[in-house]
């Protein structure tokens, strides 16, 4: 019984508990226990609390925002010390890291003991994360110990400890994400290793008839080297030929020699480069939706398992006999609680969404959408005049100024400047050693200084720089900011002659990022932006799998392999062959790859991502096995094996399933019902004249107060369409049209199945 | 109004001539419309033809299999015709090679004569498929007499007719699977071109960036090239680096200037790399699901409404104001009529499957049934005594050769011999020079052989060469080819003293293919064997495309780089620069590709398929425009993006849709009906005890007719499990889920709506 598995029979025990505390402390404690219940689903958090009232306020305390930046940020801190650390990229004395470290796992260990303190102790004990936490932290403890007294004795040590770093990632509670993303992975794993195996198979019975074709013909290699004559050569080199890599360098001596031997080159691709790679995909992908939707199934349950006792503890009967309800008063001081930071008018938005009658009061049904409401994402505008005309409105609504208002905001004040960013880009192509195009530089620079503060004349300052504005955002920090560094430049330049070519280097980028602006002038570009923007979020969590994978790799990488390889001056005699002579001639040398490798965790870093790459991998492989042994190039092999065959499959199912959610469903039916709440309110922003874009719709607020025709609200809503608060929120649509929206009945048979293992086993 | 579009309108007037036709000449005729229509439906041919009896009599010799493959040969002779053209593989004169050719262009004329034939004119003119073919071969007359003329006035000539020969495969009748694949890709074109445009904008910025921030740094490749100084360069390496191909090369030298330029790579790599290339996939994925969607219902549609009307042909009232049936008698005439291959007990399997009740009649939805019934595929086995049994009895039932049946059928039995096979692996592994183990072989064949005499022992012979027994055949097949071999071989070497190199390497191919049958015996792989042998033909429908496509680029690559580069024999001095003085040096010449040239169709076709798996085709490209132009790398270019980022995408595509249909789907409706009737009648082989197999199957029978305890029907029949015959049932079943069964109301608006345009355009 883990202590996410088991919100059932939580539900169960927990309602009497409830009804007595509920007795003893009263109204207050009611709302601390109904609020943690209800950021829990709409977090889809599975904790299992103690309902004692001490337990509850460290419960809360344990889920403040400040107590998780600070976790993360020990995290990263624990994490990031392998820079510091021997093989250093910047170097600190072995105290210093040791007891940087000793501070990491001090906080790691005291947030342990906050989570022990929580739940209770047999549930706490039961937890394979909280054992993999304790067991991390233990091992980390011995190897600081044995490292230090070794080093202290000048003796060699390995810092072995450190490959477990990452998994505190995966399992602490705020790593839930991962530890699904892990749990998929973990559950396609069968699955995999069958394809595997005959994919193993197929390369197997391949290299043993390139074995028997190949190795009596006397066939040379370019390089010169006997062709296809050692069997574990020829299985090495085909697993190669299946990545591509080495392609068509491979098959060339055969091919020189006889082009009928072509015939079984292009067999073995079509069988394992094309068959296979698609079978694998087809495998990891299957079983990734397969798991994903048993998971957010048993999610969704709990999710509504928790409002309900949410709702249990706020419940209220109006007559004996009569279904419990909630009134407006409490629920409202619920969503204060769990949501400070949403305006009154939002708030009271989602409660006429909830009660459309008016009744003053909700039932079980209605309560238990709030998770779901609080996870729509409402722009709440406020129509203010502009700043300028509050100031004078005489002047600022003088024909002139109106003129010009019209002025930008018609649709040729955009091609305009959209024009003037395609000179520019030509401009900057040329050479600016010219003084007419280094000039030019600054006339574009005014340009566009002068283009944000038009818009800022027309639109109302806080609307135009509005959370959701991205490209407004966008436009003026690089502006500003290509400003400073031009204006810094020139300074430096007048004051002492020189140029920086650090600075000179930020201008050109800055200046190039300016024409991506061009891309939000054209509707169907900005569309397919804005999809990729919405599914960033989600793809996010694989971006933490892939730090996990690459910091173990690197870990082992760096004891294995550093020092083997060296970059040197330009100067060096030993630059030719990396400072290694074993690599003298090889290929590796030769390719001048000598920068790529394990002798500080950034290149390591680099140095994996060219890996993930593929091509050339052989060639990278083959520099550290002919340094080491040739054994190294089962580091190698593992190392594709995880990040190319599995993650990346695995990323490519989940952009495929989010892009198919994104083009397939329009929106839920619960933002449908928000949106027509907004509707019926008249509070809406009239979509269709805004497309996306508030800059369009101050337009239309605009126009209408001067016609005067009608008094609008000055507060307006806009559902910010399809974005989500929470990844979570966004898996659960994928599998959204599956769910019964009816469903309570919890089975705890099914909810202590498949899914029910949310800890990562080491 | 093109012919394959307007079924519907086909329907309403065709109805009326049906009624006239049936007073006219009666019965046969009748049986002769609706078995058209039948097979019409079974193979989703959508032809306008003419009812007229003529017509129908010349129709159904235009679908007569005999003129089919016919076509199909003279469509190959056709493409095949580029092996022995200039610059051939084979040098034939030119006249033969025309007169050839101006064969097959006749066939082709005289075919698309006899469709002009079967259907009206007007809608003959209106399709754009015959207005296509007509023009292609009026083009290639053109092209053959210019050319003809040019080559006896010994000017140069371009053979561009070439380009068009593989569209014929497009857009004669019977290309409608190749068809189809265009159409869906047609479809996602606008999609595509949008995604792509938004990438090439992303590599301009990057490559901006490039310049501005490397240009002047007077960096040097590998080579001592100056590295990033061309803006165009530029563009073109960072497009390799999409594809990965120069991946690391082309960053070290920036890398090695600063650690902070790898950043720009990796953003860059993040975006356009892993990004892009995934939205690629999941846009060409998304508008082919879509598209193939739209396009099955409607090809559903149009089945049921050819059935319809072979139900009109055929109907009968058995009182005045009843409904109308058909006989079993007529019925019974037009199966046999429609599939004159299938047995009288499949036959009347099937009808008792439309009539359940056994009237004698059914209905038309019962009626509209047979075309999918007819695609489902029924094993009739005939269960008959082992010959031996019927020659001996006494014999062949005695004791100990029971014994031995029981031995070959023990588990035990499979297991030996592939261990056996694992041995045989070693042996085959080792050097042949030793006596020992080239002596081993002859004991190795022997077993083979003798394990397959045993199995023809125990099993019936034409009940162990059935035709879906795959393994069985592959085995008897290599044991055989491979004994012959070894004997050719030992009588050669004993005879000359001489073995022949190839007659060695057949054996050795044949010796490890052997090695395959393991596979066979563990069951997980077997089930994914099994996968991809089903889900095989309809992938063959990409290896129609993909030669479509590769042929029209090999005939323009032969035109523009035939005899640019050329594979010279060892002693020749020009060797080190393929015969071209212009690839001194190059890369291209250096990794030794002088035999990857357009300098015949095969060698093209390699070059194209090394083109395809990516890696180098930047060394490739290079060699080929260092010899002719820089533009010659556009060629290329559009090849990458047509193969790899459409062509290939949508074979993944296909290839997951296929694989996830495999996986989630068990048995369509309509099978599940046909295997309750199997069972019901008693009819059924015990699907538990016979796992796929019929040796196991075989087993059982036996052990009842020894128990002699009950008499076993003769004949059983088993389906095919979820085998295909056709690629469109595979598609269908995609998307059976969402068709609703009851559906005849056709629409003809719906019909001329996107889909029904089944023609492709030049």
């Amino acid at each position: 019984m883990e202590p996410e598995k088991s919100p059932v029979s939580a539900a169960e025990t927990g309602e009497q508990t409830v009804e007595q505390t509920v007795e003893q402390t009263g109204e207050d404690l009611d709302l601390d226990l109904a609020s943690i219940f209800v950021s829990d689903a709409q977090f889809n958090r599975n904790i299992f609390f103690d309902s004692s009232p001490q337990a509850v306020r460290l419960y809360m305390l344990y889920n403040h925002w400040g107590l998780k930046v600070a976790l993360f940020f020990f995290l990263l801190l624990d994490l990031s010390l392998a820079l510091f650390e021997d093989p250093a990229l910047v170097h600190l004395p072995l105290w210093a890291t040791l007891s940087l470290e000793l501070l990491c796992v001090l906080v790691f260990a005291a947030r342990l003991a906050h989570y022990a303190r929580v739940i209770p102790p047999d549930k706490f004990w039961k937890d394979p994360k909280n054992i993999c936490i304790i067991a991390i932290l233990t091992l980390t403890l011995l190897d600081m110990l044995i490292y230090g007294s070794l080093k202290a004795l000048d003796c060699p040590g390995v810092r072995w400890s450190r490959v477990l770093r990452p998994l505190l990632l995966v399992n602490v509670t705020e790593g839930r994400q991962l530890r699904r993303a892990v749990r998929s992975i973990r559950n396609a794993l069968p699955q995999i290793l069958l394809v595997f195996l005959l994919f193993i198979f197929s390369i197997l019975i391949f290299s043993l008839m390139a074995l028997k074709l190949f190795s009596k013909r006397g066939l040379k290699t370019t390089d010169g080297a006997p062709y296809f004559t050692n069997f574990l050569h020829i299985v090495f080199d085909l697993y190669v030929l299946v990545t591509t890599a080495n392609s068509p360098d491979v098959m060339m001596p055969a091919y020189n020699s006889s082009s009928l031997f072509s015939v079984f080159f292009i067999v073995f691709i079509l069988v394992n480069v094309y068959i296979f790679m698609s079978v694998f995909l087809a495998v990891v992908y299957n079983n990734y939706k397969k798991h994903l939707k048993e998971e957010v199934r048993q999610l969704v349950r709990a999710k509504r398992h928790k409002m309900a006792r949410a709702f249990a503890v706020l419940q209220q009967k109006s007559a004996e006999g009569a279904e419990p309800v909630v009134t407006h008063d409490r629920w409202s001081r619920l969503v204060r609680r769990v949501r400070p930071d949403i305006s009154h008018a939002h708030k009271e938005l989602l409660w006429s969404v909830c009660d459309p009658e008016e009744k003053g009061a909700i039932g079980k049904l209605a309560f238990v959408q709030l998770a779901d409401l609080l996870n729509i994402e409402v722009i709440t505008l406020k129509q203010r005049p502009h700043p300028l005309q509050t100031l004078s409105p005489a002047l600022y609504l003088s024909a002139p100024s109106r003129l010009l208002c019209t002025i930008v905001l018609h649709r040729g004040f955009v091609v305009l400047f959209d024009l003037i960013i395609l000179v520019n880009a030509v401009f900057i192509a040329l050479d600016e050693e010219n003084p007419l195009i280094s000039n030019s530089e600054w006339f574009f620079l005014v340009v566009y200084l002068l283009e944000i503060l038009l818009k800022l004349y027309v639109h109302e300052p806080r609307a135009f720089f509005s959370r959701h504005n991205f490209w407004n955002w966008f436009d003026t920090v690089i502006v500003v900011a290509a400003l400073v560094a031009t204006v810094a430049n020139s300074a430096l330049k007048s004051a002492s002659g020189y140029t920086s070519r650090q600075i000179l280097d930020i201008v050109f980028i800055l200046r190039v990022l300016r024409l991506v602006r061009v891309v939000d002038s054209i509707h169907r570009f900005r569309a397919i932006i804005n999809t990729l923007i919405r599914i960033g979020p989600a793809i996010l969590t694989f971006g933490q799998l892939i730090l996990v994978v690459y910091y173990v790799f690197a870990m082992v990488g760096m004891e294995l392999f550093q020092g083997r390889v060296r970059f040197l001056d330009s100067e060096d005699p030993e630059r030719s062959h990396c400072g290694n002579v074993l690599l003298t001639d090889s290929a590796f040398a030769r390719h001048n790859y000598c920068k790529n490798n394990f002798n500080h965790v950034v290149s390591s870093f680099i140095l994996l991502l060219e890996l993930t790459l593929v091509n050339q991998w052989h060639v990278l492989s083959s520099g550290f096995s002919l340094t080491t042994h040739p054994a190294a190039r089962l580091y190698f092999i593992l190392f594709h094996v995880t990040v190319v065959i599995i993650i990346i499959n695995i990323f490519v199912a989940f952009v495929l399933e989010a892009f198919f959610v994104e083009y397939s469903v329009e929106k839920s039916s619960l933002q449908n019902s928000v949106e027509k709440k907004i509707q019926e309110l008249q509070l809406g922003v009239q979509q269709e004249k805004m497309e996306e874009n508030l800059v369009n719709s101050m337009e239309t607020m605009d126009s209408d107060q001067e016609n005067g025709q009608k008094k609008k609200p000055t507060l307006v809503f806009k559902i910010a369409s399809k974005r989500y608060r929470t990844v979570d929120a966004l898996i659960q649509r994928i599998f959204e049209n599956d769910l019964d929206p009816e469903d309570f009945n919890e089975n705890e048979d099914e909810t202590n199945g498949n899914f029910s293992n949310p800890t990562f086993n080491l």
